[in-house]
């Protein structure tokens, strides 16, 4: 099985990051292949950054036809609806991924992410999908995506200092990192505070493997209908 | 891995219907140990069986404390916010596996369930995992539950009549099927109407090797926290 | 007209004090039959206990046909649904009965409940009455339910000071009480804040001499109906 | 116990309709006075009708304030929210009492009213009470008020026909009855249906009844503090 | 185009100060035609003087038929569903409108308004407009509705405080100053805060110079169905 | 006053279309800008479409920087808070301002769109502004944005014929036309079916005027914060 894990920013660290990861949640068997777009933001902090990454991450999976599922590696879950329009192999969210499951591990989560200008739209995401119901409340560490990749940075205490506010404050009975450059604090965190502490690029990788493992497609009924015959040459210019 | 699958009720041919639909789903290395309670009801159709299932079902998951996950493969998620008290493996109810899964495929689902008796039930579920927002309706086929296993009935064809009013009516774009009975439907039925057509007990299957494989636990803060020490000895008598 | 308070937990103190509560609050004629189940929990805070204390809870209905309304005396509503379906007598909650009456003397309620492990289970209570609209906070005093029964706790200072915190944080403008050992503290503790504060029993207990002295009966159809020929007595074993 | 019932119309026939259906529903030693104002409109269907029926409706309640508890016997619960600034006495709508009893005697309930114009303003009660999460539909029979007042009319096959809707396409398990006015249908419209069918004025009056003998009061605090010292004598000039 | 700008207390100070602001507002070639009914309460704070307000608020505009659209410049959008009923032009009101902008400036805005009595109805208005969602928090500043119309009052202060706690607690993103009387500090305020600060009498003339410039009319069907032949005159004896 | 109109696709009959409607709402004074972006889908029908013009439409914005105001003018409001993101003058979109408009005319309104795969995109952004409370439900006509513009195509009578649905099935008191490309028909559907019928441009246009008028700005804290200093340069290669 392959899984083609797409970072939509252009910092090739974060996406060795990401893929490393990806490759500590597979299943023997399971293939990761990690991408980012030649071209876009740097990092994606807000809905400018989110819609200009658009057209790269698109074009990405549009020329990679060959996996066996796609999982989305940004935290505001960058077109999402679009992907699925693109390919009937399941495509995950991470954002999603790691809501779904603290759903089912906790009665309420809060998530803890990287800027405020980037809580609004997770606020979104997490409406849209109906899990704002699951979740108390999405907080932000003022830490900076790319700080993230910052070895002498105090980013983990930050994060760690929100995750106790949100603890005794929020009632919070799980946390979610609410970025992809996160993912390696998750297990630490976990352990510092006694709550599942998760990570969305494992479980979007492993939610990946299950949809593929069913053989499971995406609807082609209603909003993620195909877009019509040509028009997707006459966009990617192939 | 070993994944503890139960059956709520008491008909044990329901039970080998259901570990056959979740040994179809597993990946290589897993086990799957189903079982149902000796005491209860014969189905679960509506919130009195659920209510005289509880606690059979909690001393079959007290007395099976070496398994890596479990499933209540049973609709209606019978039990599921008290058995994650029992015990902090991951715990997956087949409804809720399947309503998060048809979540990521589909802008929005319906439920083909078997009597209108156990709609309410569902509808409740829902609008408590807060994915009623992604559910167009919960339909009843007025098939019972042994029906299922009954090799004549024409239970199929109105399962099969109940999805084609929700695509038409609901503008469904998956289907979830609502009863563990139905599992081996679901692969004819996608094939017929040309949509994803979920079936809880593989779906939970998967979401439990997922967890289970990250080395996931359910939460001990809050809702979820173990019982004080004595009660369950109490309870169970052991 | 006869109602019958079930205290689902099997600490008998316990039913006396529901049943005096209970009596209190009668009009002539009204007579009170409190009872307990011989065998479940000592005490229920939250999902287990709930969970539990069920088969006790409805063989005690069963065994009652003769009432004419049926009082669940456990805040956290125990089996409502499913005694809805043993019995077409009304049976009321008396967490329910209270957020009813609470919603026509305020705008906005908080609940002040014994153990945060509680919290989730009436929250979501609420959600399914679609009363969480007029909750401003389910709080948690931290005060056991069976300490309310020990004559030199400070249970009633905690829980005073916890209305005191509704009040200026939640904006509440009437407190509900969340537990049946609470019951003999209303009037005292609404005099003090100056607010309705309000115990479930005594709305409870009004709520079935309202609907009985009216003659209504429980829906039949949809999610109460009864449970089909032969399926009690399988249970029951009467 | 003293309960004013008050028909914010000024219809004398309603009134007198309505205190018998108000004297019906009442327990020994409730005295029911029955009132209307000398002025405002003939009858209650809509935005206008209401707000140009609250001036003598509220100062009908300045005018009684030896009562016990106050009932609204308008279905759009008029004036309400202003009357409980009025009295610390409880405040009962007929549209609300019969919402809270259809929520505890069935998973779902529809509303049947009289014309198309009030089904927003009953919507919109609804949802400001929160239970527009526990009614399916709020229809109307196309009957006009005062047509319920003519002996000859065909008013009672057209709700009935409304409540056989309301069961097939709302899947309703209850049925509240949308007009003071149709308060002597209630009965046999159950009977023939067998369903709940529910009508507001009884279930104000006991609910009024229940309140008033639990000696409980309007809080006040926030939203329903009475006017300040002045103002109500400068309104109603005494 | 001529809007008739209603101030439905009757303090003609308040009325000047009003017609100022929505001066300030127009376009070249709109008449602001500002008014206030004769007789009612002095200001209006909670559901008692909205109550009390409607017949002269009503009144009111059944006698300015010629005017394009209609303001109703109380913060409490008193009577806006009835003053639909009477005439087919916009009718706006001020809170309605100041949210919708706000909606359209910010992801989520706070109300600043004065008496804590008044913050449940503006919170019941947000409800009923669909727009609590983008609503972060009502509050009250505690300033009195007539202390803005003295000139030396700390009323600016206070409500500047109140907008930093809003910035800081709330994540507000834009504020809307909640009562018609604080018309004239909103420039100030959003220069001191650096943020959208909305005054509802610019934001309403503007809707309504906006719809009657589109020659657009309120809906006839329905809930604003105008009452039938007869009821208006009886009720206004003209 | 400017306000800049864009188009998003790049079918430039299309821009001539929503151009003449959007200049036949202004007020004296107000200077239409009517682009399109030069790349990109030449209609936008559902997610991929929206996504793939994103870059076009915010490129647009940036060049473009001496507007008073920006509209979208693409039904599913395509880029609306990226855009925000971009400049500090009000962003209008089409669907939005219509909504809007339509939620101060009626209490209920529905849309009639063009094909099935945009109804989750426009069911989605209406969940997002809150104003799907006021939306009685979403339809599709079948008909195709480029359709709207070919002259011998029945789409004005499937319009019709949507709309004549829409008040008998869903109770709307206004109908919304959910594409740019049908403004021309608003005025002939209104007098057809007697009720309001919006076109979102002459609305958003009408709002732009309007908030630009008051020299209204987008709010600069939160999920609307600019870019950081470097990252639009880098983005837009100036």
């Amino acid at each position: 099985m392959k899984i083609l894990v797409i970072n939509p920013n252009t910092t090739a660290s974060m996406t060795d990051h990401i893929a490393k990861a990806a490759r500590a949640a597979t299943s023997p068997g399971t293939e990761i292949a990690a991408v980012n777009p030649a071209r876009g933001p740097v990092s994606i902090e807000g809905y400018f950054d989110e819609a200009m990454s658009l057209a790269g991450l698109l074009d990405t999976i549009h020329r990679h036809p060959d996996c066996d599922a796609v999982v989305i590696a940004c935290f505001d879950d960058t077109g999402l609806d679009a992907a699925r329009c693109l390919t009937d192999r399941p495509v995950i969210g991470i954002g999603e991924a790691a809501y779904h499951f603290a759903s089912m591990l906790s009665n309420k989560f809060s998530v803890v992410t990287t800027l405020a200008r980037s809580v609004p739209a997770l606020e979104h995401n997490l409406a849209r999908y109906g899990l704002d119901a699951r979740c108390a409340r999405v907080r932000s560490s003022e830490v900076a995506v790319l700080e993230l990749e910052q070895p002498g940075s105090n980013a983990r205490q930050r994060i760690s200092a929100e995750i106790g506010l949100a603890i005794r404050e929020d009632r919070a009975e799980a946390i979610v990192l609410g970025c992809a450059g996160m993912a390696g604090l998750a297990a630490a965190l976990a352990a510092e505070h006694g709550l599942p502490v998760l990570d969305g690029v494992s479980c979007a990788v492993k939610m990946a493997e299950a949809m593929a493992g069913l053989d499971m497609r995406t609807s082609r009924l209603g909003g993620y209908a195909p877009p019509p015959a040509g028009k997707l040459e006459r966009i990617f210019g192939t």
